[in-house]
């Protein structure tokens, strides 16, 4: 048996030409491939499934000894997924998943050539049964809940993989392998795992390393003896999604201190370099993504996604998506329009509007203060499109737990902001944030800003990668393997830094030396 | 990563006590477990099926964390094939299948206790299609041939596992191991693999090494996520029942050079010791099986298997089984027959019948000398059983086939028979030679009786064994790893030794001391 150490590939599609079977050398048709392979792979552990060993000796002497082998593995050794002809001039692809509570992102990736040739998205159809996860794993308790949420996942990506791969003139026979990325619960409902316990204490997932399935028995539509790989997670609010946008980023294999963030409902937050990692992940509050604000929504036509205030005339200058009449206001848009806000003086240090700065923007609603941000005239809705008093005290509150949540778990390992190389933006939202108003709001600590870098859906990245880096998909492991997860204690010195953080910047201004408001 | 050597466990049945989830160890339930038996296995390669894993949180929450984990392992790592409650009642089992050419036997056996609860056999069901095995492989030919070939074998085996767990009062249910043993075509026929080419020059088996496979993958009725062993080959001719017969012989462990034969129209035969092992097959002929032979049936009631020449009298003593009326001879009774001939005159040293010593015994049917074994007053068939002179030749040329292979194979290597310290004889058709007989004529060689082993039915022996022994399932894949496989050239030397060994008992008497006729 070979036991050196395993060879890297650089690819998943491997070529080998085998030694032709004569009187001399009997060797089984499977095991004559598997021994070419192993001598490349410098392991004995190949495994191939046996309704795909029946095609075998049919196929060797049809491509006379000479075949491609598309590859996969998992911690217990490769697989041989699938053979097809050297001269094969359809493309050998990949798909990499990113299963999104909202929205689900697909990119279809050439093996051989590395390249994308397509990437499409569809909203997670589970959205009929439940907007949030929450509600979709109570839903699970219902008889049949589980399948059907299942169901509609699985559904939802085949008719999509149809789709993209009739953009592409291929057929959905043409993906070998899969790579999914998905919050712990998400991949729970796509693998058909009952998430019950996920939010029950102790909150104990199934699984947290489902490794390589057969995507048969995920019920996904591809090449028939295809393989899935499914990112592990570290607990149940800290999902296959981040450890791939871990991957994506590289900071596991950093000299220098790094921090990724990943801003949402939860705010999940990674430090460390190439020795350790901390992870944590604590619940920043819906109102960052602007969901539960009265004026917030998801990002589409229309949605107000930047804000200004021009210094002079004290003028909001609104960027609305399409350049549409404003109908709400994302995430992004929200924090670009607090920060404003607080420099114009609309909004004080506490968080409070200001009557005197105000003026008849100001108006009240209900008995609650609310500041007028688009005039009904120039509203889609034909009514005035305000952010109230209640609103801002959510969003204060969301803000403060996320910078509370950054410093606790650098101060945890004794390090400043200052010492961070890099602050990685994960995420698909984080990529809207500007990083300037989140400085300015106290929300993200104020380090220059060539620091701060911008992932982008990063969890689509990660999975990306496992498909075009073979390597890759024991790293995902080995991050799983040694982030140390801290728990959250919300004590007493977790307060005294979440109320100073619920001060514009902060009760500590000299944290925050780059912020300056327009007129003190 | 735990890099110590893999852990012997002394049964496939291990009971864990998990650590309990709690807010400190948020570890899934499925890893839970695995982290569990890496400590014991001394391995992360540990594998569970997704369907069972969905099963995992509620089997673990009714049983308080305390589980009994039914293992197998392939070349690849673990797997944990079912949980049981450890307070059980109902036996874990196991199936051990020897899959025969002609009838297929089973073995069930405790996992636990490692007790045989039953075993049963049938006739191969593929005999309606062809009674051996090329005919078999001919058939797979036409349309739907392999599918039809392999069902019967399948439902067969499922029907039998019924009858043979309603005999023990147990379900197919608590069946959660099977390992197979047969020749190679034979487990291609299970397992739905083309045999085409196993009869073709150069003789290439579809595999060599099947390794475990899902038992609802191969279609037989067990517990829904059995697992199943099935013996590797080494060729087309020296299959996986030689692999089992040599792993419960135990000769790959002994300090001494040892030899194993199984007797059938095949000569199947391993030299070795546990440092090396160098195996042969060459084609005995259905003679020795008295399969070809006139008077030729396979063993049952009213068959000859014993034939004595009383040394005074001259008469025969003819044994039948059940003591009826004689209806032919099978095997062992022909190699009785032949030495006690020989010994007793009727036959001379060149294999021909001696009028002189036969008198009126000796009649001419067709031209053909025939002698009159059982008369046709005293028969089952009511007219004369006899032997004739073509079945002697032929007899004689198996005979001496056999020797010459066993010469051959010892002469490769240096070896005299005298310096072997063991002479398996494997196989149900050989633990029915009288050892005498087949050294009176030559057929085996004059060794020392007490170094004669019969093993019996070494094809179950060995597949029972996987079962409980853990081990076992490593020997089998290292026996099949380090057999050398020695070419039987028919060349001029090995035409001379079969001309000499044609003679009886050989044309070099003197090695063959022991044997003495009556009359000089």
């Amino acid at each position: 048996m070979i036991q050196t150490s395993p060879k890297k590939i650089d690819c998943w599609v491997l070529s080998v030409k085998l030694q032709k079977p004569s009187l001399k050398d009997n060797t089984g048709d499977t095991d004559r491939l598997k021994t070419s392979l192993s001598k490349i792979l410098h392991t004995n552990s190949i495994h191939m499934d046996l309704s795909l060993m029946k095609e075998v000796p049919q196929l060797l002497r049809k491509w006379d000894y000479h075949v491609q082998c598309i590859l996969f593995k998992d911690s217990s050794g490769w697989i041989i997924s699938g053979l097809t002809h050297t001269a094969e001039k359809k493309p050998i692809t990949g798909l990499a998943l990113d299963l999104g509570t909202t929205r689900v992102v697909m990119r279809l990736i050439d093996l051989c050539s590395k390249k994308v040739l397509a990437e499409s998205s569809f909203d997670n159809p589970q959205i009929k049964i439940g907007p949030d996860i929450l509600s979709r794993i109570h839903y699970t308790s219902s008889k049949e809940g589980l399948g059907e949420l299942t169901r509609l996942i699985i559904d939802g990506c085949n008719t999509e993989i149809n789709h993209i791969c009739n953009s592409c003139r291929i057929s959905p026979e043409d993906i070998f392998i899969v790579s999914v990325a998905g919050n712990t619960a998400m991949t729970h409902l796509f693998m058909g795992l009952d998430p019950y316990w996920i939010i029950r204490e102790p909150y104990i997932p199934v699984v947290n390393r489902p490794g390589v399935l057969k995507a048969s028995e995920v019920g996904i539509d591809v090449y028939k003896y295809a393989r899935i790989f499914i990112f592990p997670n570290i607990g149940s609010y800290f999902g296959g999604d981040l450890i791939s946008g871990i991957l994506y980023s590289g900071m596991h294999k950093n000299e220098e201190t790094s921090i990724l963030v990943d801003v949402g409902t939860n705010a999940e937050v990674v430090l460390g370099n190439k020795s350790w990692l901390i992870a944590c992940a604590g619940a920043a509050g819906p109102a960052l993504e602007g969901g539960v604000t009265k004026m917030g929504m998801m990002a589409g036509p229309g949605v107000i996604d930047k804000v200004r205030i021009d210094p002079d005339s004290i003028q909001f200058e609104i960027h609305t998506i399409d350049n549409r009449p404003a109908l709400g206001i994302c995430g992004s848009g929200l924090i670009d329009l607090v920060s404003q806000l607080f420099l114009a003086g609309f909004v004080d240090v506490r968080g409070k509007f200001v009557p005197d700065a105000c003026e008849e923007k100001l108006i009240e609603q209900d008995g609650i203060q609310c500041l007028i941000i688009v005039p009904a005239h120039e509203s889609g809705t034909k009514k005035d499109i305000v952010f109230s008093q209640v609103d801002l005290d959510l969003f204060v509150s969301s803000k403060a737990a996320m910078y509370t949540i950054l410093n606790t778990i650098t101060s945890s390992v004794g390090i400043e902001f200052k010492d961070l190389s890099t602050f990685y933006v994960a995420g698909t939202f984080g990529s809207f944030i500007d990083p300037v108003s989140a400085i300015n709001i106290g929300m993200m600590p104020d380090i220059p800003l060539e620091k701060y870098k911008v992932l982008g859906n990063s969890s689509l990245g990660g999975a990306s990668l496992i498909l075009t880096h073979p390597e890759m998909i024991d790293e995902a492991d080995k991050i799983q393997n040694c982030i140390t997860y801290l728990e959250l204690n919300v004590n007493q010195e977790f307060m005294i830094r979440f109320s100073g953080a619920k001060f514009f910047p902060n009760t500590d201004a000299s944290l925050f030396p780059s912020v300056k408001v327009w007129q003190e």
